[in-house]
């Protein structure tokens, strides 16, 4: 059964469409007579909107135990949000990019349509009207339900290839993360009409890149655009990125920000740290926190150029949970996080490289993980259904990393904002309320 | 493996101690020239400090749920907080409460002194020194780890009578919870020396009453000091409580305002939904969720005397998570806590009433929740080691709320601040900054 809560009172008087933006009446401290005041009250050029998929508060305190420090976001927390799509408790990723691009809630699955099927304009075409330039960056498929919520308007979320059609009908400048194979024909259909979708870009004036060296040594002209698509499927985690000649996430968000910052009417730039929502799903806390920290390196390239530009928003937010991850599980009362360090694969590789009988699991394991199993801990990997699952099961106990689900919940989510009017995000808010804040603080009306 | 994390960086510079009360260099949004600006810049005479022991971001969350609609404390959502103990990645409420008490970390089980021992000047004592009355409301024994915090100073929480001893001798005016037994003279110890800590508290002008009639009944006069001990042990869990003549803890909270207001000078009052935590101990969704709505009540109460006073800051913090709750679990895509309303008893209370073989479980559990069980169900809660237990899970499972411990958690705790410089508390904090900011809002030194 769905039930509306959270968002009801917040989002009176709330508007955000095709037709206008409007203002949000929410707090907006002002900093003035403090020497960090004059940022936070400044001017906002640039829009850097960071969005961790799946991440929610026990993956910052997890993470903050994993890295022994604070992450660079925690000392720009803000406030917290609400997620419910239009018609479920809890959102999936189409809806809930569908409310934090357009600030309207949307039915699971469905990207930037209303749930009548309306087309709704996001922050990020409201911006290119403006003038501003855009890029997306992900390392999921570039195509994904996330990035493609501030581009795209497609009723089905899985429709990757209608989507990579609107991105490249779209005036998007900068299209970075995995996905190729949804820009090419698809010779399996035998249909010679469908388009090369990648040629056609390069006649739309954007340099195409494929490989992390490409993309380092690209050179944007003035009034170039950029395509990078460094896999045919979604990127490899970070845990595996090594093994590819991909891009990290921050060097594609420097890479984005370079070509981007030619623009003197500014730009609006997402960057989705992808995978942390497919580790949550695979209950796989290595794969989570190591995404987290590629992610944060990203987050990092984007504070130093606001910092140094001065007219520079960077908002982080994820979209939802997913997991339902806990810091701390089975009743002890310690946070083991830091010991995910130590794993070198993700549970889906490891069960990958098991043999039929799965005799080997405590030498796989062992090998990548630096864990010595027990004899339990082996038996109920060789039964499991789900033998990726079994060994993410038994690393995460090992790290004290609880889970309830492999499917999002509807935790609260924080959200973090470093720049000029970065106070306006302080407080408790829906998704919905993140687009409108950023519209006001471009003065987009 | 105890690591610190969160507090480390934040923690520089912070001194709280019995010496002298320092300022914090947090965020302190200006809200001039807004009408809610003037109230939020104003003046702190009172501070009523309410703190649900054990709620975490995911029972508000679930609460919203079971609620149906936002919390009163939502839309006051300031910030989050670390948690972690002087030797613990996870703290236990007895560090907690020191923490938020008087701003210095201790180990886990210690009241009100540093981890070598030496006595810590908490906040209450503070304001105390400053004039004002004070006042500790509880639904566990007032003599309890979070209570005691604020006034007591014991190397083990456990010594309750010596906790009470402490609490009479100490210039708290106004106290109310359970535990009576722990200040009555212990006959069974054929200590005749021992004191009646409730006559040597009517000896020190405090009027004493055990009732929800005489509570409400009471008159205080100017001067005397209020004493109300409304069970030997704890108070009932809210579930159970119409079955007692205690009093709620909202009527509680109302009374003890009530006293302190008549202090010109003003006052500072403990309030602690207790219980909360117990619940979350036991994975008792219901029993959470019920004992988070008395003490919404109560924080009602608060916020209704802080809006007519206009110099009262009310300050909403727990002091961890209890249990690893999440807001959805299973796999599912919804949030089903509203379906806890049909619950009628605890599962303790539940347990308590099946027969020695267990057969009437599914008897028991349908009057007591509404549920009808499965076989498999009904069989699990049969075999279980601890039916409790085993009940309290199959009514979260149905209401799809997930557990990962029975235990304390490290997650992070959203702090919710209401009234005059409740925007100190805006941003990312660490729980020993708490009453430092609350000491910066009284200009205690």
């Amino acid at each position: 059964m769905f039930k509306k809560f959270g968002a009801v009172a917040l989002s009176t008087g709330l508007v955000f469409s095709g037709i206008g933006l409007s203002s949000v009446d929410a707090a907006k401290p002002d900093h003035s007579g403090k020497g960090k005041g004059k940022l936070e009250n400044g001017k906002v050029e640039n829009v850097i909107y960071m969005i961790p998929d799946g991440f929610s508060s026990n993956y910052a305190a997890n993470y903050r135990a994993y890295k022994g420090n604070d992450a660079v976001w925690d000392e720009h927390l803000k406030g917290m949000f609400t997620t419910n799509s239009a018609n479920s408790d809890i959102t999936d990723s189409a809806a809930a990019g569908t409310a934090m691009a357009t600030g309207q809630k949307t039915n699971n699955g469905v990207i930037g349509l209303d749930p009548e099927g309306n087309k709704l304009k996001t922050i990020l075409e409201a911006s290119e009207e403006k003038g501003k330039s855009s890029g997306l960056v992900a390392t999921s498929t570039i195509t994904h339900a996330t990035p493609a919520s501030f581009a795209t308007h497609v009723s089905d979320r899985n429709n990757e290839t209608e989507i990579a059609r609107q991105l490249i009908d779209s005036d998007v400048d900068v299209i970075l993360g995995g996905g190729k194979n949804n820009f090419l024909p698809k010779s399996q259909n035998g249909n010679q009409e469908e388009l090369n979708l990648i040629k056609k870009a390069k006649d739309k004036n954007f340099e195409f890149v494929e490989t992390r060296d490409q993309l380092l040594n690209s050179e944007v002209e003035k009034g170039e655009k950029l395509l990078g698509l460094f896999a045919g499927g979604a990127l490899s985690p970070e845990l595996h990125r090594g093994e590819t000649d991909e891009p990290s996430l921050a060097e594609m968000t420097d890479q984005a920000i370079d070509v981007l910052e030619e623009d003197k009417d500014g730009f609006f730039l997402v960057v989705e740290g992808s995978q942390i929502d497919w580790a949550g799903h695979a209950n796989d806390a290595a794969w989570a926190m190591s995404d987290v920290e590629a992610f944060e390196a990203a987050v990092q390239e984007a504070i130093q150029f606001a910092e140094q530009d001065g007219k520079t928003l960077v908002v982080v937010a994820g979209d939802h949970d997913t997991g339902g991850i806990t810091t701390g599980a089975n009743d002890f009362l310690e946070v083991n996080a830091d010991l995910l360090h130590n794993v070198t694969a993700t549970g889906d590789y490891m069960a990958a490289q098991l043999n039929k009988e799965r005799s080997n699991v405590n030498e796989i394991v062992e090998t990548y993980t630096g864990l010595t199993l027990s004899d339990e801990e082996i038996e109920t990997i060789k039964v499991a259904d789900d033998a990726a699952l079994a060994i993410n099961t038994v690393v995460s106990n090992h790290a004290l990393v609880g889970w309830t689900s492999t499917n999002h919940t509807g935790a609260d989510i924080p959200v973090y904002a470093f720049g000029p009017q970065s106070n306006n995000f302080v407080g408790f808010h829906d998704n919905t309320d993140l687009p409108k804040l950023i519209a006001d603080a471009l003065k987009l009306k």
